[in-house]
């Protein structure tokens, strides 16, 4: 286990150069973090991290994440040095400017090689989890000549105090996920101050508890580091290596202090630094032989890559495996015969049983579904298909019991789909994506396809009441960016809703589905995937349109009532179903200038908050809705109760049409 | 450490009967956790627990939080047989219904003794760390005399796998919260069926390896839970009694499995429980010796509370306490001359930094509030006015250094504002409200004086990129029920804002402010708190009026420039300062229709989601916003980039005007 140190340390100290460097030329960023890892960045990429610097896509590449992304200067240098494309040393300078691949925090979208945006602590880690198991899982599908990697996180102490970090690595110590190692960044510093400030826990000894594998080292000893990284490779559990550093290491008068953490050293301190590290080239230059020594370590991977292509091209499983790399679906024409049977054979069900009614047929066409629930599988109806449990002992299987982790289930979805070769897709309660939010932002933010079955989705849970009931959860979904948002009101809408979700290559999405029992609207066979629309016209007015009622998801049948009580007193009602906003958002001026005509009432009609709903009916219109958290007690009778029915809604409008 | 079991297990097993009775009643609920812990509450509340059912609202009345809100019934029962005055029998025969306290989870706003609202998992444990604080910090402040008072958890698997109790347990270790004491039903199921689908973690060495003292026992042996009992209560530090029990313990062919857990047992299964636990009684029915026996514990309360009150009626601090358990402010003079300062010698800062301002003249004033900041203490300017730090040495101290723990935080500030006593506020970035979410949504369904400092609260933030800029999160926060989402303009208004957030003794609060420098455009003393109506004009029209200008914080000068370049051109504009929607949507239809006039464009202008501007705009008026992900590079790069400035928004307003 001994290394080249002399070696080891120019190549290091180039990362603290172009770290500080960058910092303090965008005056803002974080120096503290690279500076610190730099030492076993630089033994983890030179001896053991497989990439391919050309070919940043290689199926089998380890992935490497950097889940303290404030210190994301390390990974730009380190993509940089080690010869990909990007960034180039223009991009450095210019670290943290518009334009710039190199933001703040790394982005998976603007950078090949970065491989999760990170930033938002504790959920780099959690996505290392979904990553892991993905590549498992592939493993088991396509054997270890094609998949055979490992996932490498970079975490700091904040990454190990969020809360996220308990579920991820329960998972992953549960999964037996040997193959993950995670290189903490042991400085005991947080922004505040001395980690001493807000924490005495024993880290190592929780990990241990939860079927981690544990060895610390010295992270400034380049041979120290060699033994733990191997120790931890050898290890058949999960591997946590408490890498002991010193954050900012090199800054003469600030290292070791928060005073690095996220903020430019200065002129005075950089050159003391300098000075500190013998390191003479001027800012944004790497001397030739250092750079060469860091270009020489992508040559390992790059034949790794070679002979790793060599047995994919006679591999039987070539076209499969490129086909869920590439993200391209199967033939879905299994989902389709299962729209047709519905509108042969209707069926009145709950929109989470229509669900598991589609997934029986989507499941055994697209092998690469992985799905799964936070402790609620027979509540979401989400194991369907046939799939069996993924396990420690199975990894082959496709539903994975992820336990009552909200937050890391949808972390790990994300790490799943970011892999690729998987299509991850789970279920919780609707009023718990409170509890995964900020992965879900990371969905939408890093464009991958996860699908959310969210079920439970309104008043219509009943009996567990207020803290169980979403109100304003649809609208505050509907509100972020990148995001579909999908309320199907039959079983016929929710097997399209699930087509479409499957389609998004580059955006997720959320089926929120009900508990109770709905009655399919949709009865005849149609030319194309309604849903897909966002919004179209279930019923035409019979009569003079006076009124245009928008209606999601299991308010359908009370949006038709209200319509038929109207139209036998000669109002004609237009009710249109509007399963998801965003894609309606998204069709041309003429479809939605007809979906929604300027001389019609416009009434919304949603068990939610009628929040946003403003955007459609204007402030002449109605929104029928809730506004205040829910009640306990059966569906039956809380939908009265709130104002849901044809005849509390059918004078709200007359009263409306006649002022 | 010998206990009457002869007299304790039928007082338990009137615990049994009854949730299974209202379970199989309701035809719904969870009928497995109050089963299991029933020999355990029973020593509990006939042993240990201070609390007297005729003085609910007793100040040092031991704390008990039902963290695994599901097993309801275990808590109704108990209040019921002990002697409150609710919930009355009749009211557990209407559990889950319409019009019953007795909710599907407990609510704390429906009955007294239901300390706080649990439900959403982990969450009951985080705020009776939240409580422990309190206390303490209350015992620190005016003795043992009057505060010195245990809090004690149920909590089940599902609140241990959750993330926040890392971040809970973690806080309450670091603290040396001895004072509390959690009892884990540890049963090993959960929904899906056994724990051991999901996890394999050793929760004892986990909780030690945190700080905490850990003890088991056998849950249905009562000197066994009692010796367990006495021994966490002997140790300084945080206790967790792992509680070995049978889920649904009674039921004779489902006890031990998941079909006990959120199902009714039946009629049949109900029947061999009766058997098996030789309960003769009818339904709803507790024979008058047991029910005698229970009563009986609430005397030993009583008399400790006579005590109590005759040493609080002779302390010079009953008034000081009596206030701030009553929840009353103290003069707020020095927030008022505060602002008149401003007024005499106008600020131009940051938003934070006047919300620091704000805190420095509020602090000594109002010696209840407690501050802190998941570990952005420099960045949230939350510590101020003199305050210093609460820690496990000196729980005097006013400012918590809660660590990397947004969510933590935030349930730790509702179990402090449900304790009373105290008032808390807290600090983290506007975008990670996210990780805190399911904890503020409790604040507003729990009705708790919790005070959000929410800073870097729009791409204004600059540098850190997407991940850390705010898009949605004004919106989803703002279509949450009973919350108030504020967003001030300059300095004068942040300190209203912070008075308005003192003064809602049931609502919490959200405080969203700027990183940036912000000129103070309030320069006129004013008669009232012009926030608190939640939208004022700043500047009126100087022509006809063709345009009223919505602005919410950090814009507010882009709205300005605006309007006076439209009025160069001869268009008259109103500037409306629009800090918090739901203020001015509680005014009277005078002022709005004053504020908004049908007769002008309406255009809002925010560095945020458009998302539910029209309700205010219409859709036809105009809504300058960011409905897309931010970027990374300094702020003053990116408010152009955006299309924030009066240049870009000026020709929009015009073209809207000329069409």
């Amino acid at each position: 286990m001994t290394t080249d140190a002399a070696r080891l340390q120019p190549m290091a100290n180039a990362i603290r150069a172009l770290s500080m460097d960058a910092v303090q030329a965008a005056n803002s960023g974080h120096p503290g973090m690279p500076m610190g890892m730099a030492d076993v960045a630089t033994v983890l990429f030179n001896n053991h991290l497989k990439f391919d610097p050309a070919r940043p896509d290689w199926a089998d590449r380890d992935r490497f994440v950097l889940s303290a992304g404030h210190g994301s200067m390390l990974i730009y240098s380190l993509l940089h040095l080690t010869g990909y494309a990007r960034p180039t040393m223009d991009d450095i300078r210019n670290f943290r400017q518009i334009g710039s691949p190199c933001a703040g925090h790394p982005e998976n979208f603007l950078l090949e090689g970065v491989e999760c945006t990170t930033g938002p602590l504790g959920q780099g880690l959690a996505m290392g989890v979904g990553m892991a198991m993905a590549e498992r899982h592939l493993n088991a599908t396509f054997g270890d000549d094609l998949v055979d990697h490992r996932t490498w996180v970079i975490a700091g102490d904040g990454c190990l105090m969020e809360g996220i970090n308990h579920e991820a690595i329960g998972l992953a110590g549960h999964l037996k996920l040997g193959r993950m190692i995670v290189l903490w960044d042991d400085n005991n510093i947080t922004i505040d101050g001395s980690a001493d400030l807000s924490t005495s826990e024993d880290v190592k000894a929780r990990y241990e508890a939860t079927g981690w594998h544990v060895v610390s080292c010295d992270g400034h000893d380049f041979d120290d580091i060699e033994r733990a990284i191997e120790e931890a490779k050898a290890d058949g559990r999960p591997s946590l290596i408490a890498c002991k550093t010193v954050i900012g290491k090199g800054a003469p008068t600030k290292q070791g202090t928060s005073a690095t953490h996220g903020a430019p050293l200065g002129v005075d301190e950089i050159a003391g630094a300098r000075e500190a590290l013998g390191w003479t080239a001027e800012p944004f230059e790497v001397p030739a032989e250092i750079l060469a020594n860091w270009r020489a370590t992508g040559e390992r991977g790059s034949d790794a890559h070679g002979e790793w292509a060599g047995r994919m091209a006679n591999s039987p499983h070539k076209a499969e495996l490129d086909r869920r790399m590439a993200g391209d679906l199967p033939d879905l024409g299994a989902l389709d015969e299962h729209i047709a049977g519905l509108v042969a054979d209707p069926q009145g069900v709950a929109s989470r049983k229509a669900s598991e009614m589609a997934l029986a047929a989507i499941n055994p066409a697209v092998p690469e579904t992985i799905g799964g629930s936070a402790d609620l599988t027979g509540s979401n109806n989400t194991k369907a298909g046939g799939i069996e449990a993924f396990t420690a002992d199975d990894y082959a299987g496709r539903y994975v019991y992820y336990g009552i982790r909200e937050f890391g289930m949808a972390a790990a979805m994300n790490g799943m789909a970011l892999h690729g070769g998987v299509i991850p897709y789970g279920g919780t309660f609707l009023v718990f994506t409170d509890y995964a939010r900020g992965a879900i932002r990371l969905s939408a933010l890093q464009q991958t396809r996860a699908i959310y079955v969210m079920t439970h989705d309104s008043i219509g849970l009943g009996e567990d009441g207020p803290t169980h009931q979403p109100i304003e959860h649809l609208a505050s979904l509907r509100a972020m960016p990148n995001l579909l948002v999908m309320r199907p009101a039959d079983a016929v809408e929710t097997a399209e809703c699930w087509k479409v979700a499957l389609e998004q290559k580059d955006r997720p999405t959320i089926l929120a589905l009900s508990r109770q029992g709905l009655p399919q609207v949709r009865l005849d066979a149609a030319s194309e995937n309604m849903s897909a629309r966002g919004a179209y016209r279930v019923k035409s007015a019979g009569s003079d349109r006076k009124v245009v009622i928008l209606v999601t998801g299991s308010e359908m049948s009370i949006a038709i009532q209200s319509a038929e009580a109207l139209e036998a007193e000669g109002v004609g009602v237009d009710v249109v179903s509007m399963p998801c906003t965003e894609l309606f958002d998204e069709q041309d001026d003429a479809y939605r200038a007809d979906i929604l005509p300027s001389d019609a009432l416009i009434v919304s009609i949603e068990a939610a908050s009628t929040f946003g709903w403003q955007r459609y009916t204007g402030t002449d219109g109605l929104n029928i809705g809730i506004d205040t958290f829910g009640g306990s007690a059966p569906a039956k009778d809380l939908f009265p109760h709130f104002g849901f029915s044809a005849e509390a809604i059918v004078p709200q409008i007359q009263n409306k049409l006649n002022n």
